[in-house]
């Protein structure tokens, strides 16, 4: 599929989908907010690279000049006050002329990478969407804006470790190198079987946990931080680009 | 010397100064005009990539915890109205409480990386300040604030240009990879020996002009832009940092 039909498609979860093709997570909040996200996602430009910001209102993006915002994305998530109040498959009806949209880099965009390196991806194998944990790491706050970092959790070959840090690494504006690999206790995480987003996934023998820093971290700074009103992707529903992967790889 | 004290002793451009500490240029703005500040760099990472934002008033950083913004650097501009007014060496007597300051990558930063790698500075050598231009490439406008993109230039061996290249690349946040090798006219630059900030660099046989996006790049937009007030450092008269070169170093 092109980035293109898997926007004007209904689908699950993004991963593996448009290969070759950054992929973006969302969160759009009114125009009063967005000092305060603009600066929490530089302050943590791990689990927050930006790619893009729209003036308020606007729902195109240079990342993909002809997709629609409002509709691009395979599900959202509407949030109010900081509790998920909704999870449409089209924005339309819940979007606000005040609205300013960050665009912020997603690790399904090494995926590609990873597998031409020859490092599996167990979920696009288990068709799963991938799993993501709150941990116990505080963002350094901005304004209005704090919370815990979110992560993305891949089981890797205990050999191959090395290389997924290397390829990954190299892709700073996708969230880069791992931000742990090993004992998920020492990010406060209890049991892998439990993602707090997306699925869980089974490891193979000889797999190691490693985590990523992941675009939901925004999503887990508004459910502690209640602004009145937001709109995001849903957890590995991410908005396709037109941008190949390549352009964020450096070196 | 020390990054401490280069910060506290009186000296010029502070390329070569401090080895192995990365060094930032510095724009402060009124709050008023922080989001489109903000925004500004985002918009166009090449040449402002973000190490920091303080806080309206502060005067504090992360990336040298102990250093006073306003005294910390050897030169500092102050802009009224996009007008330089005034060239201090000490930034109290203007500061403003609602001042918000960004920290921004400088390539002096890679420059410890191009010596290892065997890559000579001419501008180094010849004790002068880097050269830079103004050029004919228009930055991503964010809001109130827009101008040309300003590069900075160095004298390399022809032999030397990739290896410039890859090591540079490997520092995004420091700028990164060159923006252009060769002929200056197409970046609009008409003449090398006539530099719109630092200075004059002369070259030896076999070298090629080779142009990095510049930290500068702000105080062109605020010249095109007009804000009411800013503070600046002078170009090549850097916040050296804390924070270790190898930080930034990807891969």
């Amino acid at each position: 599929m092109t980035p293109d039909e898997v926007r004007a498609r209904g689908c699950g979860p993004t991963s593996g989908l448009a290969p070759g093709f950054a992929q973006a997570n969302l969160i759009a909040v009114p125009e009063d907010w967005a000092y305060d996200v603009l600066l929490f996602t530089q302050r943590n430009p791990k689990p927050c690279p930006v790619l893009d910001v729209t003036d308020a209102g606007g729902h195109r993006t240079v990342l993909a000049p002809d997709a629609d915002l409002r509709t691009a994305i395979p599900r959202y998530r509407v949030w109010r006050d900081g509790e998920l109040v909704d999870e449409p498959g089209d924005a339309t009806p819940f979007w606000r002329d005040d609205l300013v949209s960050f665009l912020i880099g997603c690790s399904f965009t090494f995926e590609g990478a990873l597998v031409e390196a020859g490092v599996p991806l167990r979920h696009v194998d288990q068709e799963r969407n991938v799993s993501m944990f709150v941990t116990n790491r505080e963002c350094r706050a901005a304004g209005r804006m704090h919370g815990p970092m979110v992560v993305s959790q891949r089981w890797i070959p205990h050999a191959l470790v090395d290389t997924a840090r290397r390829v990954s690494g190299l892709m700073p504006a996708v969230h880069g190198a791992p931000v742990h690999v090993g004992d998920p206790a020492e990010l406060g995480i209890a049991d892998l079987s439990a993602p707090d987003f997306g699925e869980a996934v089974v490891p193979e023998e000889g797999d190691v946990p490693v985590f990523w820093a992941c675009g939901v971290t925004p999503q887990a700074a508004l459910m502690a931080s209640k602004p009145p009103f937001a709109i995001t992707h849903a957890p590995g529903h991410m908005f396709v680009t037109d941008v190949p992967d390549s352009t964020y790889r450096v070196g």
